[in-house]
């Protein structure tokens, strides 16, 4: 009889409440004699987490305060609690992991992250803002250490599935796909007045709510343009980004003899994280959402408007300036998405405080850690005080 | 100072003066570091055979006739000529040729192939009829042999691209795609009286007549899943063929998880060309069609109607009898479409004649060459008779 060779994926998954935190759970459970979750970290979804504690019996566990852990500590005394930044880093670094999945959303993935890869640990990056943040620095160490770091987000494993088999010197360019979040036929004078429930209806996924507002004002995008270029070392003039509506196509390369390779789906986030964690193996997705493209009939694709979407000209500038400048129009961003969500600000305002940020001050070339954290700080001081 | 290591690989061309086979001559002209001829083959245009001749100088080279070849010889003393299926299959054996391309139309391909297979030669494939008719012999003795056999068709080399880099194994479906041909928009009443010269207007790529008229019919599409099962190893059931009007998407790969791969490109023959030729190396086209998928606007894709095409049907059912029969309907068609083209038959006549054919008689099992070519001479001799 043969027996096939299997090796169990030991993760550490920070932000298990989130939503790419609950999909990977889905994917993990899905493949119990491929995957285990022996860490993970919620921030304050204390029901929701309390209910994965019992599901997955983690090692270890990182939550946001210390009051919360020391309550869940007396509760559950087999396992070891731990809270706050230092909590996830310690939780990154854990002994029995292969690979640290970064589901957390904003700029605090930035340091466990860089512990995980300091450990030597593989990543499935879904924390976008680490790249955009820190890219030079973890691209970095990820070279230094040997550490392989998989996209989880759905544009950048399109792009990664279009390059496996691919000489990556032979790509002449990136389109990325976007499907124009929820305000994508909105003219700018009807943005003003914009609510933030009709900011959080994203036509085509399911996500949590600062990517969808980030969707809607395209500075998702952006974010991923800055990723793009870090992931896969192509030159910003080289990475288009599309319109399309449909968010069928989830990206797509263009090789240097004219070929494209474009890779398609439903959209399911079960998909890219699966890849992540299975890589090189496909593996059955369960309970797969149909997939029919003569159904779907029509594909759309147009031109990026940039005078629409001025945040997606704005990231391009900010990459290509380099340094600190997309440190600080990410916190700027955190910041002002957050205070548009407590209706502190208006949408269009959200634009506003990002550019004017970013143009603040002179930018520092090759920062080091304590830099990129002081820029970040001082910006989200900067930005909450303009507000 | 660095000197790159360019391998010089030398062609054996079949079919030089056809559509494929100037675009295999742009292909090797731009990289003549990279690609010689050194042999070729044409039918009868002896103008356009001759100015190659001067062109490309080769070694060899085989004509349709024993006059031709004669001619020839007396004109050109430094070159050797043969002629006939005995003259491609010397030319195809030739010591110093490293790949032969198959650019030959019709089943007249399929000894020729063969006997550069058992050579040991490389076989760059673009007559779509020798896997057709000969599937399972080629295939075996390209295994046997330790041959290649890259795809020419834009469908198969978008397969085959999109292949790169994964497991066959964990492919579910292909899907091929097809433009519908001249006259997709037509109802069954309307193809009553159509002409040749209507058939030979094909909306997206200029190719030879055959072809064109095979487009038009769908079987080209029916020879093309055939040829994809044989070379994929893919079932009949996994293939689907989805018409898109556009052809920009050349065809698709599906996996076990549910992921989709496209290649797209310019309705450009170089590209599949060069990329079996080069592979896996890509290398720039010279002077690109253009291609912008937001000035294309539009893909779309719809379901097949196998009522509207009933020779992509048969040719779905002829692959699974499998044995004889796909020799048997490759035949027929090759002599109906040749009728229609003399404006013998009508249109609707090739459907009717080739699904008489295949019906005609009982399919051998795992026939051997000398069967094959028998049954595809008294296929052709009964066609004719029908006439």
């Amino acid at each position: 009889m043969m027996t096939a060779f299997i090796v169990m994926k030991k993760l550490c998954l920070l932000g298990a409440t989130g939503s790419v935190g609950m999909n990977t759970i889905e994917v993990v459970r899905a493949y119990p004699d491929r995957f285990k979750i022996v860490a993970f970290s919620f921030y304050q979804n204390s029901q929701k987490g309390r209910a994965l504690i019992e599901l997955l019996k983690p090692k270890m566990v990182a939550v946001g305060t210390r009051t919360m852990a020391l309550q869940l500590r007396s509760d559950y005394p087999a396992i070891t609690f731990t809270y706050g930044v230092e909590g996830l880093s310690e939780l990154a670094a854990l002994e029995e992991v292969d690979t640290v999945v970064t589901a957390i959303m904003g700029s605090v993935g930035v340091v466990p992250t860089l512990t995980a890869i300091e450990a030597g640990k593989e990543i499935a990056l879904a924390n976008k803002e680490t790249l955009v943040m820190a890219g030079e620095l973890v691209m970095g160490l990820a070279k230094k250490k040997k550490v392989r770091i998989f996209p989880v987000d759905s544009e950048h494993s399109a792009i990664f599935q279009c390059l496996q088999g691919e000489d990556a010197n032979k790509v002449s360019q990136l389109f990325i796909t976007a499907s124009g979040g929820s305000f994508r036929d909105y003219t700018r004078a009807e943005l003003k007045n914009v609510t933030v429930t009709e900011a959080l209806r994203h036509p085509n996924w399911s996500m949590g709510k600062k990517i969808t507002i980030d969707s809607a004002t395209m500075m998702n995008k952006g974010l991923e343009v800055i990723e793009a270029q870090w992931l896969f070392n192509v030159n910003y003039d080289n990475i288009k980004v599309v319109l399309h509506r449909e968010s069928i196509v989830h990206s797509m390369v263009q090789f240097v003899d004219g070929t494209v390779k474009a890779q398609m789906g439903a959209s399911d986030m079960r998909e890219p994280i699966q890849y992540a964690l299975g890589y090189p193996e496909r593996m059955p997705i369960k309970n797969p959402k149909p997939f029919d493209l003569s159904a779907i009939g029509q594909l759309n694709f147009e031109k990026m408007d940039f005078k629409r979407f001025p945040l997606l000209q704005l990231a391009f500038e900010t990459g290509k300036m380099g340094g600190t400048a997309p440190t600080a129009m990410n916190a700027a961003n955190e910041v002002a998405v957050a205070a548009f969500l407590q209706e502190k600000i208006s949408f269009l305002k959200i634009e506003e405080l990002v550019s004017q940020a970013v143009y603040h001050e002179k930018t520092i070339k090759n920062p080091n850690l304590q830099t990129l954290l002081a820029v970040d700080e001082e910006t989200r001081k900067r930005v909450s005080s303009w507000i």
